[in-house]
């Protein structure tokens, strides 16, 4: 089989401006020939994750966008606080790519044997650069999907599940035998039920309302604690006690939460201490940022205890401390339960083109739990 | 010579009750007989440190101290906050005795060659209960002071030099080749910076006043900013860039200073980045809180990159960490120093019976830099 004749595809990009401006557009970029291991897949399903965010938008207000132009030819812009702009500096005036993960279907491979057997085939991908028609990658970051598995549905195989098992394998490997979870209705948070379901691993889910914790329990949940109730306090200290959670994985970020919980746990820890410890429990309670749904300030009222540490977690080196061989391990268990454990559900999916329509734009950078775009830039 | 006939010592004690009730007092105590491999230690030095007031006064607030008796027959009270009491669950309804550290002269000693060999020796100790006439401790506990250094010169030979020393090696262990330290004009902060120059380690002082930063200039620290400045941001920035500081230890804890010194970190780490990480710089910048000067809530503006860290530093753990044979290397630096490096400086001497008068309660309660009370037990 010949490889098709492709010349160029849209790629979406995000530049930001020394001058102070975010400027979001579609460039049209040449298809490259593989290399020997390398192959180009045709992108067919690439989501929008709150990881991507930071990347795609900066700290720009979409409120504050206008756009230009249509079609392919449309440019968005918006202004970037000059307070941000040192944070920023080794981005500014590059036309940076964006999107980290996706699938689609190989249309041309390298001569090697490991890209020659991914031709045609539908596959997941990692590696960024994801909002494109046509990605050039390494035949090693490319997972054949099982048959019956589509591209959307293996669109969201890596940040998510490898995020929701690498909590889990982090929470083992710094001596914690259970763990807490916020925001805890998203996806992720499904997820991350399933998997503790399917391990004998306790979690304390941490939701936002009512309805998002009669979802949990309905996927099977065993701890949901809602922080809009009255007794929230209460009902995360039994909880803690009835798991012995000590290590939370927080999503919110912002507010006083992230105290909340440690002082939780260190209320659950002393219920049952034998010792008065002068400073309080000298069990390490662990609370891991890893987004910021709300971008406010961490509130810690230090009221928890000698032994606490509050830090980022992210994937990536979460992936760099386990290596490739541990990475292998995880990304099999995902590819095979892609329809059960590992399923992300889309709310809307949209072209590149739709993307950076206002309106959009406005509507996936709410984060909103529950809501999940996905695009498919084969629709332009 | 035979051992001095002893039968009871005052100590100091701290109470906090169910009811919600702190109560300070001084028991009289019996004064134990030494087994084979003990000692008991005439105490005449023992300092008041910041990390003895939480045992000594829980979280009550000495503007609402009272007090009743005199003399040794003194008992101090005080309301304790209802919100405070969960966390004080396992000291309740327990007179503990009170003091880290302190200096004295043996006055008893077990049969073992290890205690015998202490006897009528000057020493300094560590353990705990110091507030008290005469403390019975292990031999190895003791640690005996060489000729012309007093009582009052090995009093605060533990948890400061302890503790700066323990920076300096956490600095080492965790791969940083810089530190940034808070409240830098403390003793503590002064020892600091005599350990530094004599190691040739960069070391950024954090002050609150002008006159801070003179005193530390005087005695040769070489970053000094002051937070009190205007220019304070790019000062900060400017000394992390000099001496290439990715860790802190933070006396405050509250507030944003915690935050404004991982943003300086991330702004001076991008300064000279080669290349654009998506979500920030990924070296990890880490913030140990290792008092509470400002015990309000820890303020964490979260614009400071990908890997990061806020947590409690304490000195036991660290200890725990590096072993016996680790401490007693650093111990023996100590107290070959007392006079020089790790001098410490009083502004009084008390005795028992003074540490609980309200005035002094308040002085001492208040931990202002620069102020330090020793007791003298010996005095009654």
């Amino acid at each position: 089989m010949p490889d098709e004749k492709i010349n160029t595809g849209l790629e979406l990009r995000s530049l930001i401006k020394k001058t102070g401006e975010l400027e979001l557009s579609l460039a049209k970029v040449p298809v490259p020939e593989p290399g020997p291991d390398q192959v180009v897949v045709k992108v067919e399903a690439t989501p929008i994750n709150p990881s991507d965010l930071g990347l795609l938008l900066g700290p720009a207000d979409p409120a504050t966008m206008k756009s230009t132009g249509s079609g392919a030819d449309v440019k968005v812009t918006a202004p970037v606080p000059a307070t941000a702009l040192p944070f920023l500096a080794a981005r500014l005036d590059q036309s940076l790519p964006v999107g980290n993960e996706g699938a689609g279907t190989v249309v041309k491979a390298g001569s090697s044997d490991a890209a020659q057997a991914l031709k045609g085939k539908t596959d997941s991908m990692v590696g960024g650069a994801m909002y494109t028609q046509y990605r050039l990658l390494n035949a090693r970051d490319c997972q054949p999907l099982p048959a019956g598995t589509t591209a959307a549905d293996g669109a969201s195989w890596f940040v998510n599940p490898l995020t929701a098992l690498g909590m889990v394998e982090t929470m083992k490997r710094e001596g914690h035998k259970a763990l807490v979870h916020t925001a805890a209705a998203s996806n992720l948070g499904q997820m991350l039920n399933k998997i503790c379901n399917e391990d004998g691993i306790g979690l304390v889910n941490i939701v936002r309302s009512p309805e998002q914790a009669k979802l949990l329990k309905g996927i099977g949940a065993k701890h949901v604690v809602d922080s809009s109730a009255a007794s929230f306090k209460d009902d995360l200290t039994q909880a803690l006690v009835d798991t012995g959670a000590t290590i939370a994985f927080d999503a919110i970020g912002g507010g006083k939460l992230a105290a909340q919980i440690l002082s939780a746990m260190e209320v659950a820890i002393n219920k049952t201490a034998k010792e008065y410890s002068r400073y309080g429990s000298s069990v390490h309670k662990q609370v891991y940022i890893y987004g910021g749904l709300n971008t406010g300030p961490t509130d810690l009222s230090r009221s928890f205890g000698m032994a606490w540490s509050v830090g980022r977690w992210l994937l990536t080196p979460f992936l760099q401390k386990i290596g490739r061989e541990g990475q292998v391990k995880l990304r099999e268990r995902v590819v095979n339960n892609l329809k059960t454990t590992f399923a992300s559900h889309y709310t809307r999916t949209i072209s590149l083109t739709e993307a950076l329509q206002l309106p959009t734009i406005a509507a996936y950078a709410k984060r909103a739990t529950g809501e999940k775009f996905l695009i498919d830039p084969s629709k332009g």
